[in-house]
């Protein structure tokens, strides 16, 4: 119920919405088409807007409490609603812990703001290498990162996912959500994965607070990646021994509008470190690398 | 193919083996059952090995390169061997990425030693309260923890998953893959959850180093956490409402050999402070406070 000068309002979240979950703070953030029916009359938006939600078992209907809406803005309950419960997905009955160390606090602790550096890219275009590069910088600065490599997390998370269509979404769906996980905790998290679609990234985006999430497009040709073909798949590929890989009989979408694009310049690469210095200096200047 | 004097042997990895892998060094460990076959003869060992995994797609025989199959053993090779490609599960041709950024540089920059904290015990035993407790603690000691509790997680990673029996294994099954990767970014990671059954506890126990996990049982009778019901769910169960709740009409197994006990004492309460305070006793200890 939303306290709107004292006209009791139900708030119905759509089965599209898009859930966006803030664990350092006291509010929950739901990106999306939201309707609001009551007081006579009903109102859709579609917003970013910070809701504390109950439900009971089974239903899919949401109680809103709080007296704010707008977009970014916060409730001002505390206290008695801190284990409300909801219903998220096939989730019912899960109420939202709160805990007095948040990702401030580890920010401060660590002297660097959590973020995703999300690195998307053909295979071989150098994006675990660039990654690599990153994360060594960021170590001999003293700033604390770890890498999600698409690869590497199918061997553990993701090992019950296969590479058709709907499990390819679910693999770079948990990878953001393991990344926003990282982030929270104040890590410089960086995504290294192939992760095609402009949806399934722009999802991951979502997911976090705004400028918090950094794309990082390796705008490398396919000529080059396939020449390059480190571990042989664009030759499988070719023959047919793999279906659906990207760039050959799959779609690799372009980002349209990422953070940094790091080039592939006349046939000359530059070095894994020359393109992650790029990426560190727009971190320093977004102010990443302090508390 | 595993170099064993000159005779070639191919090692077959069980259905059910479980892979554990290390990020942080050179090799990948299986712990699981292993069949050796070739030379003549075959063997069977069920150990914890180091192994270089390549698979051709679709195949799940596994070749070994190495010449160590004791417990905990490493294989000596590196470079060429780098990027080998692995069926892991459903993911064929994916390969296992090296970074020379690991765990033990990580935990240098922190002056801490990543690990998991597994709190379980039954709904209202007070694992969440013990988690922030022992999360502020840590904090004012200058230490990095990251929660990952049960109910937070279903409002993201884990929000297509239901209550059913399966289900809630996967839950526990992603929530443990991710606490292994906190713990090799260096964190201090205390996952809090009912985690009710022994076999999924322990599974999750298998993917980390021996020691890096500490389980911690909240020994609360189960008349203590109903009379609780801060959520009202014991009450749900009891008239039917909620199926399959732990301690009601579903069984909770209390671990056999954690790590840490807390213990409820004669109808008193220790506050979550003084219980998390236990647990930073023995993580200083065991050393996990420095690097």
């Amino acid at each position: 119920m939303i306290a709107t000068g004292g006209t009791a309002v139900t708030a119905t979240l759509s089965p599209v919405v898009l859930p966006v979950f803030e664990s350092a703070s006291s509010s929950l953030y739901y990106r999306g088409l939201v309707s609001l029916q009551g007081g006579g009359g009903s109102v859709s938006l579609i917003s970013r807007c910070s809701l504390r939600v109950k439900a009971m078992e089974g239903s899919r209907t949401v109680n809103v409490n709080g007296t704010d809406l707008a977009a970014n803005g916060h409730t001002g309950d505390s206290g008695e609603n801190q284990n409300l419960l909801s219903s998220i997905g096939n989730s019912t009955n899960i109420a939202w812990h709160e805990c007095s160390v948040g990702k401030v606090e580890k920010q401060k602790l660590l002297k660097q703001k959590g973020c995703v550096i999300w690195i998307t890219g053909l295979s071989a275009s150098g994006k675990s290498s660039v990654a690599c590069a990153l994360s060594q910088i960021l170590y001999r600065r003293g700033k604390l990162s770890y890498i999600l490599d698409g690869d590497n997390v199918r061997h553990g998370l993701n090992r019950d996912l296969s590479f058709k269509a709907e499990d390819r979404a679910e693999n770079i769906r948990r990878i953001g959500e393991v990344a926003k996980l990282f982030a929270d905790a104040g890590v410089i998290c960086i995504a290294s994965l192939i992760s095609p679609y402009r949806r399934d990234r722009d999802a991951c985006r979502a997911l976090l607070p705004d400028g918090d999430f950094i794309e990082v497009f390796m705008d490398v040709p396919l000529q080059v990646c396939e020449a390059r073909d480190p571990k042989g798949l664009y030759k499988l590929a070719r023959t047919g021994k793999i279906k659906g890989f990207t760039g050959i009989d799959d779609p690799y979408e372009p980002p349209l509008h990422c953070e940094i694009v790091l080039t592939h310049k006349g046939g000359i690469d530059g070095s894994p470190s020359e393109m992650a210095e790029q990426v560190v200096s727009y971190l320093e200047e977004k102010g990443y690398l302090r508390a």
